[in-house]
């Protein structure tokens, strides 16, 4: 049995455009019940909206087969039993959290999950030290969540500007609690998709455009790595210390890879429903 | 030849309160030439105020005795040529800084030497962000300067704060640039006051009250650390792991201890002036 961990932005769409035969090969894992989870960092938007980009791009899939930080610390806050929680995370994103028993904004003690995500300009002291004092109220039975670890990336204006990372390492060294990550490379994060599918991470295979965060970060959890030559690809990829399992085009070339696979013989050719329709006509 | 690096608050004085005999201790390294310095971490007010608190005590010293991490980042920035500066410090303290070409605020292009102090809730995500372009503008030429490391203190309700390591940890973590620390116990401010005395460090004994940041800081730079049972001392931090050159009961006792070591022979057991004085009577 093999699982499937995809890598969304650069792997199935780049930006608005999907990538050709991205469906296709989907498609493909569905018919052979290939179990899979498509992984992402995004963390500005609710799961909702990524379901919807891929609904628009042609892509149908179950919500429930995303993966982003939000949706896994969801999940690891309720298999851990860290409840109530703090959120320091855009107003947005707050309904991926539906359900859970969030602590009111303002309130410093009685928080056992501190979450931190990227607030922007929305940062300011008051809410710094809110989490800090949160982590030290907490003690042992708080645990600080970090939805990535990002130091920068580009503002609108084209410059560049503080992410989430930052601010984690600062409540990180005021508080001395080490974080959980949640989002690639961390295995925090990779374990999470692990158990959303009940597989072991040695019968998972990441595909991702992205050598370090995907493919080396995957490797280092004991699954395997598939590079695709889309998205952020380049060519002296292939040259790095981190040597992919396997190195496609892009993701249309998945079908024939898993084709080739020793393992892919117990796989149907032909999905039930189409030997159906082949034998009708 | 021998210095001395004395620390304020707990050796001379204890809050609002002179640790009686301190004076006269401190007459004493006058009277026999001892190269001495007054080394503080205090970085919420300016040197000035320092030295006014000491000749309200009854101390008179000169002001330039005093190093405070501003005046040793504004010594280390001149001995380095790393202007314009951009300081991120309460306004009062800016005194210190007198002289420097200053970054005007608001500029994020320009500075050699950026300069973290305790904001406290003046810290926004707009002048963390300034702090972090500025650093990344100035890529090999800038630097990052901290004064001090500490973690958190007391704020004025009596709960815990964020103090200035955690913005230092945000910035060294997304900049890549390690902060060069002006405040006790780290290197770069005892350097900073062996060369304010001209002295090497091997001829330097620190008198503190902590028997981490004084004595064994003191110690891993090849000084001498000489323990004083006032201030934050305990008892129990004679059983730690750091073993003071000497443990006095309080700065009182110096001038004893002084004239007990081997190398006290040529110091004249009488300054000149009281010379003179015992003469004329």
């Amino acid at each position: 049995m093999h699982g499937f961990l995809i890598d969304l932005d650069g792997v199935v769409y780049d930006g608005d455009r999907v990538i050709p035969g991205a469906a296709d090969a989907i498609a493909f894992l569905n018919q052979h019940h290939l179990p899979h989870l498509f992984v992402t960092n995004t963390s500005s938007v609710p799961a909702r909206v990524v379901w919807q980009k891929l609904r628009f791009l042609g892509i149908e899939v179950p919500l429930r087969s995303i993966l982003t930080p939000m949706i896994a610390a969801r999940q690891w806050i309720r298999a851990n039993g860290r409840e109530p929680v703090a959120a320091f995370v855009p107003r947005p994103t707050l309904a991926d959290f539906e359900g859970l028993n969030l602590l009111p904004p303002d309130v410093e003690v009685g928080a056992r999950a501190i979450v931190i995500g990227d607030l922007g300009d929305q940062w300011d002291y008051r809410k710094l030290n809110r989490a800090f004092r949160l982590l030290d109220n907490a003690g042992e039975q708080g645990c600080l969540i970090a939805l990535g670890m990002t130091r920068f990336c580009k503002a609108e204006d084209g410059r560049l500007r503080l992410d989430v990372a930052p601010f984690v390492k600062a409540l990180e060294h005021s508080s001395y609690i080490e974080p959980t990550v949640m989002g690639k490379p961390a295995a925090d994060f990779f374990q999470q998709a692990a158990d959303s599918l009940s597989m072991p991470m040695s019968e998972l295979i990441m595909i991702g455009d992205d050598i370090y965060s995907d493919i080396h970060g995957a490797q280092r959890c004991g699954m395997r790595g598939l590079l695709v030559k889309t998205g952020k690809f380049r060519e002296q990829d292939i040259n790095s210390d981190v040597r992919p399992d396997a190195i496609l085009r892009s993701i249309a070339d998945l079908p024939q890879w898993i084709r080739q696979q020793p393992w892919s013989e117990g796989l149907h050719e032909k999905p039930f429903v189409s030997k159906v329709l082949d034998a009708a006509f």
